[in-house]
């Protein structure tokens, strides 16, 4: 069981809120995990607070075919509406009243955690306020959770950091960076420490090379004034490939605590090497998709890129030579997300071009799971290699079924443990990359449009093949198996 | 196409030729690859030839159950039989006219094989009638296959091919081991040096142990004279077993070439090291089956192993230190032959006692594949380690059917390559190993009794257990998977 608590969310009535955060929510409890909980949603819309928590329960039924309606409804009357302006220094002292008036209610110090799904330009004002009206005082916890993106580019981030550490400790700071609750991305480090077979070969004496993929086949769905202003570099690199590449390439850190680990994928992060100056090829394409331009709030002229493929490296003794491509857009020929280990050949394959590299794949979405592709002899044949599959699909089994990636941060959130969230350094060192890559395409245009539903710009195929390495995806290997 | 040539067969009445050799035959002709093909079946049974015929359509319908009647006749067609006692040498004079008839009825020199399906003991009387009685004489191809076992023991191998090599060209000699025609086992080659992520870790500093297992869930099924004097040591050990450990433990040959491979599987056995005597733990378990005496044919106080476990090492610098641990029997709890990988613990998992190894499984019959069992984290859980398998059943593919391990032998036969058949030397040296198995065992009771349909006598457990290890199998793994 756990402490009380009160779960505060600015920004309630925005999508993240009803999609993700409540159904999360509302699962954990369920899961009778949560019985100490009340919420308070705060909003800038003037509705009721019935129909407010209408739209709740509307969406947790939406998402969770196996709610149960008596649970729901308990659920519900632990939310209290309150509708505020963010900027407004005086809407913070009924803010006040409403929590010590909850603490009253239980007759107990309930901690008290601030979730900020709003835009990175709040999150210093509202801290401030929270601070300067008295919030924040109370003998009980105070935790502060940061929706990505936190800051648009290095100098704002620094600018939030400065404010926010002013006012909440790091340790209760919770910097969102929701890839990492999910299974398959938690699963990496277990993959790598727990398999001799793995563990053994990750260095750049057996990869050849990785690939961190992150594709979505929509567009910016109704978020163009959000995303013109962000665009995939700050909206995905920065955060999810990153941390993506952290966790796949850092060494294994003395042990398995928070700041253990935190301080081994810094250090990745911190050895990136990008070269995107003096170099023949191009180890960066920006694409934007055919049609972006007529998105609702997107600028008519706008440069915004939807669509990134990168190639770094990394400068330590594991990695030296061996090319990690990084890729993501919106609008693209299918949603996946996988992490793609491709081995080197062995001295036999290297004779025959034609046969294919060994391929560890990590499925992220939508599928989870393991995918490992290796060489075995055709039958009846004298020694023709055939590449086969072995598949472990985590998602398809029943027992299994994984949560939400918000189920398990949510829940790490009430019980303060931070592992899975970013500490400043890899914050900041990662916006230090995206800079330089901000920086170099302004001088130098990046920019390609490519069709919807296509793969990409045909820049990012060029940016790997002059690398003689292609992309692989699990969806293409299965295709092709059936087209003998 | 291949040359004409003519298939005899002698110890054509036994349950050999018609189980397995003819329609192995049958299903190369129906495959439309013995279009010149003419067979002498011999035996000592007086029976017609429509009689025998009439045995051989009937074995052949029963084992492939997609034969085509029009095709089938026409294969029968080209059978003759000839009654022969292999004893008596004038009985060959019939033989050389018959084979000298064929050749007048196609106007050509067609090549002969000969195929002894018979005791060990025949091998030599019926090779030097051969020679002496002039069925050798024809300037087109000789080969001559020997089934298993070559010989009863050391110095009788030696005998025997001290007189076939003065007969035949070791070229032409075929020392049939059928297990080394089954696609998994020609599978390991591959998977060995063909994929980085194995060969990596094919060694003393990846590789905790590893099991070779051929398990057989019937007893002596009528065999009883033949199995009471040969027994599961010089049955199944001397030959599929060490031959299975020696395609596994083998050095890369320079090249795929027969006498290369040859030569490496040579040096691997001749580095076998059985450590029998002056040892604590006992290397060796000899057991019977309860009810093997009762068995017809069999010697009421027969001594015979129906059962054999044991542990050798290699002493190279590849695998020292490796235990391998082998082990087959009639009457087992199941039919089942597996190569088993034990992988070394991580540093991770050797800190929790309970986390399992890697496992990299071959799996050969009945379900031919490979297994690869691995670790992961549990949904779910914080990082709870759960292993997992992935599996590759090829058996199960209908587009790769596998074809019987004959079929391919025969075929190799008839094209000349001895690439899947044992050399003098690779014979020499398992038979050295057998007989200072059967010396030890003499001296020191190594039979244990156990009851059928379980997994052998205790003191297999013993051995491994010993050894801090564990018998692995498919079967038992995938069943604990629901055990949760």
């Amino acid at each position: 069981m756990t402490e009380a608590f009160v779960f505060s969310i600015f920004g309630a009535t925005g999508n993240l809120a009803f999609n993700k955060l409540f159904p999360a929510l509302y699962q954990l409890y369920q899961d009778k995990k949560l019985s100490n909980i009340s919420m308070v949603a705060i909003g800038r819309k003037n509705i009721s607070e019935t129909e407010y928590l209408l739209e709740v329960e509307r969406s947790v039924q939406n998402k969770l075919k196996h709610y149960i309606h008596n649970t729901l409804t308990e659920f519900l009357e632990k939310i209290t509406y309150y509708q505020m302006d963010f900027q407004e220094k005086n809407s913070y002292e009924g803010l006040k009243n409403l929590f010590e008036q909850l603490d009253t209610n239980i007759n107990e110090k309930a901690n008290r955690i601030f979730y900020l799904a709003t835009a990175p330009s709040d999150f210093s004002v509202i801290s401030q306020n929270l601070k300067d009206s008295g919030v924040l005082e109370t003998t009980a916890h105070k935790r502060a959770v940061f929706e990505k993106p936190f800051g648009y580019d290095l100098n704002s981030a620094k600018e939030i950091n400065k404010v926010l550490t002013r006012i909440f400790q790091e340790e209760n700071i919770f910097r969102i960076d929701h890839y990492l609750g999910k299974e398959m991305i938690q699963n990496i480090m277990t993959i790598r420490f727990y398999n001799h077979i793995f563990e053994n070969v990750w260095d750049n004496k057996s990869i050849d090379n990785v690939q961190i993929t992150i594709k979505e086949n929509e567009g910016v769905e109704g978020r163009g004034g959000y995303y013109d202003r962000s665009g995939a570099l700050r909206d995905m690199i920065q955060n999810h490939l990153f941390q993506t590449l952290a966790i796949v390439a850092m060494e294994k850190p003395e042990s398995f605590e928070t700041e253990q680990i935190r301080n081994e994928k810094v250090r990745v992060l911190e050895n990136v090497k990008l070269e995107l100056q003096n170099i023949e090829a191009k180890n960066i394409v920006f694409g934007q998709y055919n049609g972006y331009l007529n998105e609702d709030k997107v600028e008519k002229n706008s440069k915004t890129e939807t669509f990134v493929a990168m190639k770094c490296e990394i400068d330590n003794k594991r990695w030296k030579g061996v090319p990690f491509f990084l890729r993501t857009g919106k609008y693209l020929d299918k949603r996946e997300a996988e992490v793609i280990i491709e081995f080197k050949k062995t001295s036999m394959n290297k004779e025959e071009e034609s046969i294919e590299p060994n391929l560890l794949i990590i499925k992220i979405q939508p599928e989870e799971g393991i995918y490992f592709k290796i060489n075995t002899r055709k039958p009846k044949t004298e020694r023709e290699i055939m590449p086969v599959s072995m598949d472990y699909c985590q998602s398809c089994n029943i027992y299994y079924r994984s949560p939400e990636a918000y189920e398990r941060l949510l829940w790490d959130i009430i019980q303060g443990d931070s592992t899975l969230f970013t500490r400043w350094d890899e914050v900041e060192v990662a916006w230090k990359l995206v800079e330089s890559i901000i920086m170099h395409c302004r001088n130098k245009e990046c920019l390609e449009i490519y069709d919807k539903k296509t793969k990409g710009p045909e820049g990012a195929e060029t940016l790997i093949a002059n690398y003689n390495r292609q992309w692989w995806s699990v969806e293409d290997l299965e295709r092709a198996k059936f087209d003998f």
